[in-house]
């Protein structure tokens, strides 16, 4: 059996999985699910996944895995793309828990308000959730003023992670202007052999 | 050195910590910061945690990790709390992101709001967020209806991590009485060996 990946291209979340597979080669399957319609949410994904989220994959052997940085963990555990030192797979995933806790819920969600809801809220709650999106870039910025990548100076899924939403956060209104790391650290994420772009 | 850990007593992310470290019988310290005045955050974690949040733990060889389900997969890795299978472990890490998206950003913060805030926000805000607890809740005793515990059968760090908040949701008003997988649950994972209650 192909991977079988349920899929949307305006999400940073599927295009980790898919970043990560095209880096490794692998062969899957796009099913492409809306982001703004759910109607067909329970029955699709209903067996497989109890949030009803994309991505959701099923594996070569037919089980089911969800949560985009549960995803890229499991398909990159044995490659250069996650370590093998246990303090530096640890901080992979501190920076993965960091992003789904305090920079997706933010930048994700204000991009997807301000360029893709068809019922956005009011104005007030997306300029209160991007000073929350500025707070998690700065933190982003602090820690790579002094580094290359996020963990272990070299090219990982915490990456991968982070790059997701950070390098599409202008479409939600954020400046990166401001921040010389986090860019200098998006162009060389960007730069690496084999990583696609969102849009492929 | 002994591990020392930035912890709070009313914290289940910091709980998580103090849960794993008793089962493993690791010495630690416990430095209390406060959760209502981040004064001294700065100050205390600036150097250890760009989030500045609590738990943070500084291992017995000096170095700073962060981020509640991080830290739970460190020590557990090699124990009998982590599963050894990839299939498994991934479902672990799926469970431990829906924690930090969907449940904790609920069940914690409602908790939070209703039981320890000196400036919760108003009841519209709180009874909108208690109706997304809500809804993490069932996706939760959907999955425990046909399962003694969320991973392979056996008691792991996914269930610390969904046990944290969970047992004292009722604390923000959550009603447990609906969900009988949850409480058999709950009362599954209480009577581990070892295990130590948030109080302790």
């Amino acid at each position: 059996m192909t991977v079988l990946l349920y899929d949307n291209p305006f999400s940073g979340n599927c295009y980790k999985v898919r970043a990560i597979l095209a880096l490794l080669g692998t062969e899957y399957e796009r099913r492409q699910m809306s982001v703004t319609d759910y109607s067909e949410r329970i029955e699709v994904l209903g067996g497989l996944n109890p949030s009803l989220t994309v991505p959701t994959v099923v594996l070569d052997d037919g089980r089911p895995l969800a949560e985009s940085n549960a995803i890229l963990w499991h398909f990159a555990e044995g490659t250069e793309y996650l370590p093998e030192d246990s303090y530096e797979r640890a901080q992979v995933l501190q920076w993965m828990f960091f992003e789904q806790y305090k920079h997706e819920p933010a930048i994700a969600v204000v991009r997807f308000w301000v360029a893709m809801s068809p019922d956005p809220p009011p104005a007030e709650e997306i300029e209160k959730r991007r000073r929350d999106g500025v707070v998690a870039l700065k933190m982003l910025e602090r820690h790579l003023r002094e580094r290359d990548y996020l963990v272990g100076e070299r090219f990982t899924i915490a990456d991968i992670a982070l790059y997701a939403y950070t390098h599409v956060a202008p479409e939600g209104g954020f400046d990166l202007e401001p921040l010389p790391a986090v860019r200098g650290w998006l162009e060389r994420v960007a730069a690496q052999p084999g990583l696609i772009s969102i849009g492929d």
